[in-house]
């Protein structure tokens, strides 16, 4: 049987990019769960009929299909509880950590890097251009034209991170838990599709984001990026 | 023997203005601990060498001191086990929603009533004035002057806390914890030394602060204010 994770890709199968997957995969990565790949694509919904949804992640194991990247994690801890806990049993104040990363965070960077997103599709690029230039109001070029001068006001929205690592390797504490998932899922997205950098390498975040690429024997720095 | 808390107030004793010693307030009354309150004023370090420490809030219980208001919740949790657990189990991502308040919500408020604080104050207003004067680099009635025009952006910043707060009643979920300490402190700071409305009447968050007020028998509801 064994775990299987329907991520998003584009042409390239192994080129992972959306950041809910890649807060599963970060899970599964923690728990030292090994998992099957499935490439799945922007509007290959009838695929996932079966999960009765329509976005990835969607996780199977066995039977049982779980949607959805917080119900994963939660998922994940009760039926594996013999590996490191992602919600050390109070999933209550993830959910801070996660309104801010996609308020902040996500809602930061996809301003960034979406016009960077449309050469790594197939035949799903109309659909993704034309969703997300609705969503805009604008050309994707155009959302992240100014870019660079909309840099320093986006890593000053990130103190918040830089205060609570302070003295502490991960949001977690001296390990790793489904905090440091949320947030660097969105690191991930970013560094899989566009060759911006983010972050200052003297920034304390930088610093977190090397020990998160080395986690799990190197999984996510060794994974196809710009 | 029974809880002391070294609080800090001004002229009024009964006036508690400081967002720690509302932290470590409002995890005594969600725990349902009653407390002695002993009023503590800026300068009167010496009050508290007992305790090796020169800030409130301090707790003392029996033969035993406890600073800061992040130990006194770690300490509340383990000596009184029996009670509402304010963290949980888990600390550490409590430390991220300080990190979040301390650096967007405190760090914003202060910006709207610090002017409103030295009226409240007595033989230590020098003191106060002085030092605050030199952390901001101008007179605090220059602080607060554009603090109607700020206001938005204030409101803006908080959005975080309106969608963690999406479907739930308190950050804690269904019943508070620590997190909701931690930023309600924030607020009974504003609200005990200014009049200024900080949120808008219809904002998820002032549904959320008038639970809070509402707690342990309207404990926050019925302190003094303006």
């Amino acid at each position: 049987m064994g775990l299987k994770l329907f991520e998003l890709c584009g042409t390239d199968p192994t080129r992972v990019f959306s950041p809910f997957c890649w807060r599963a995969r970060m899970a599964l990565a923690l728990k030292g769960l090994p998992f099957e790949s499935i490439p799945w694509r922007f509007t290959e919904t009838e695929r996932l009929a079966f999960a009765q949804h329509d976005k990835v992640p969607v996780l199977v194991d066995g039977e049982r299909a779980v949607p959805d990247s917080w119900a994963i994690a939660q998922y994940l801890d009760e039926a594996y509880p013999e590996t490191l806990s992602l919600l050390r049993g109070n999933p209550q104040p993830y959910l801070f950590v996660a309104a801010w990363n996609d308020t902040v965070v996500q809602a930061g960077v996809v301003r960034f890097i979406v016009s960077d997103i449309p050469p790594l599709l197939g035949e799903e690029k109309a659909y993704f251009v034309e969703s997300r230039e609705k969503r805009f109001g604008t050309t994707l070029a155009a959302v992240t034209a100014d870019r660079d001068e909309k840099l320093p006001a986006f890593r000053a929205s990130l103190q918040p991170m830089r205060h609570a690592l302070r003295g502490r390797a991960f949001l977690g504490g001296d390990t790793p838990d489904y905090a440091d998932c949320i947030v660097f899922g969105t690191f991930m997205w970013a560094r899989v599709v566009s060759p911006l950098a983010l972050l200052e390498a003297d920034d304390p975040i930088h610093a977190w984001r090397e020990r998160m690429l080395d986690l799990a024997g190197g999984m996510a720095r060794n994974a196809p990026c710009c």
